[in-house]
């Protein structure tokens, strides 16, 4: 299965505690990986087809302390699509003047949506042609960029269509917030004031939040299995959506 | 002024001598930069609104050999749109399933084109606006993505429009091809076999292609200013478009 990291926060904060164990768990996921930083309505993605472990891109990143509010990554596991650069997740599209961007984790069997809008795939993953789908109705749905909790209720409406055809954990951003939705796997913690310590689950990594944040920042992380011993993941159940805006689920 | 460099082969090929060469002129453009590397219909682009001396992740393209068949890269000088991530060159959009990207090295001026399609700037460049517009016009002009020679004829008819507001230097790709088209300031050249040696023109650095190539690549490299001494690079005319494919002028 392949793995999602989703970060939403309040300030500017640095993934690369996350990261580090995300990319610990790229030895069975050896398919690719790709993270997408949202800088204000900028947008700098990295994606690599090798593995995360080899990549010397995702070096730099884990290396390189890159701040962002907005953050969405992924370690692949190919079901559809050979392994190629342009089936790496995430995916980027820009739609009412935003970037947005898409990562999954699933399997959609036999699914090939209309496309007739403005969105077409450029590789032959499941996951591109359903995020293609998603704007092409997004942009139906609303004559310019609508506010996030419109855009949650129509995101509501919409996504039960593409998960009728298999499991579609999903993140997904416009900079503005972090959506998240779960089909089998997909969870989730804030991390706020008063700051704890925390190891990684799968590293020999530990950190101290209180040490590098300040009293008033607050962070939302989403991922597909907890990333840390000591810390309260919550699970989120089949079919569940959350929206993460300031690092709270909005 | 702004520097770009685009690179067209017939096999994939690594652009760390021309783009050390680029980078090391950014010491009077330090107003950010990027790079876009094509593998196949996959894009890896990298961008960033720090001086390209400074910033780690122009220093990991340096020395990761990225080896591509179509490459564009920009370094910035703001003549128009703040120093931010979403003003740097080059520009992604989709459109007919395939990545196209776009650098811009001059100044539009007064230039709002009309913008009734599907692409929308996300920042406040002349330059991402003249993109959009042209992607928009394509769109219209051509139901499905047209051979390289009908969308030559395409671009020969839509790129007087911006260039009318002012200095339009530009590189265009989508994969195939690599458009360059001069207003004040464009050089190119191609280097085959029989391959000599160049030195950076700019910087204490020499490379002997014999040695790196075999007899039958072909590549051909466009740049704002020749990158290299004892190379010969020929200067565009104002309004003059090329298209390169497979490593020479189509």
């Amino acid at each position: 299965m392949c793995q999602l990291l989703g970060m939403n926060a309040n300030t500017p904060t640095d993934v690369m505690f996350s990261f580090t164990g995300l990319a610990t768990r790229a030895d069975e996921h050896k398919d690719g990986w790709g993270i997408a930083f949202f800088e204000g309505r900028g947008l700098r993605l990295f994606v690599d087809p090798e593995s995360a472990l080899a990549s010397p891109v995702a070096a730099m990143v884990r290396r390189y302390p890159i701040r962002s509010r907005q953050v969405i990554a992924h370690i692949r596991k190919a079901t559809q699509g050979q392994v190629a650069l342009e089936n790496c997740h995430p995916f980027v599209r820009e739609l009412w003047g935003r970037y947005w961007v898409f990562a999954h984790n699933g399997d959609l069997r036999g699914y090939a949506p209309p496309l007739h809008g403005a969105f077409r795939p450029v590789g032959d993953t499941d996951s591109e042609r359903a995020f293609c789908w998603l704007l092409q109705e997004l942009a139906k749905a609303h004559a310019s960029v609508p506010t996030v909790a419109e855009l949650t209720l129509t995101l509501r409406e919409l996504l039960p269509q593409p998960a009728a055809h298999g499991s579609f954990n999903l993140l997904l951003s416009n900079g503005q917030a972090l959506w998240a939705r779960a089909s089998t796997r997909l969870h989730w913690l804030v991390r706020q004031h008063p700051f704890g310590a925390a190891t990684l689950a799968d590293a020999d990594l530990s950190v101290d939040f209180a040490a590098a944040t300040s009293p008033s920042d607050r962070v939302a992380v989403v991922a597909t299995e907890p990333l840390t011993a000591g810390e309260r993941w919550q699970a989120m159940a089949p079919g569940e959506l959350q929206v993460f805006v300031d690092g709270l689920p909005a």
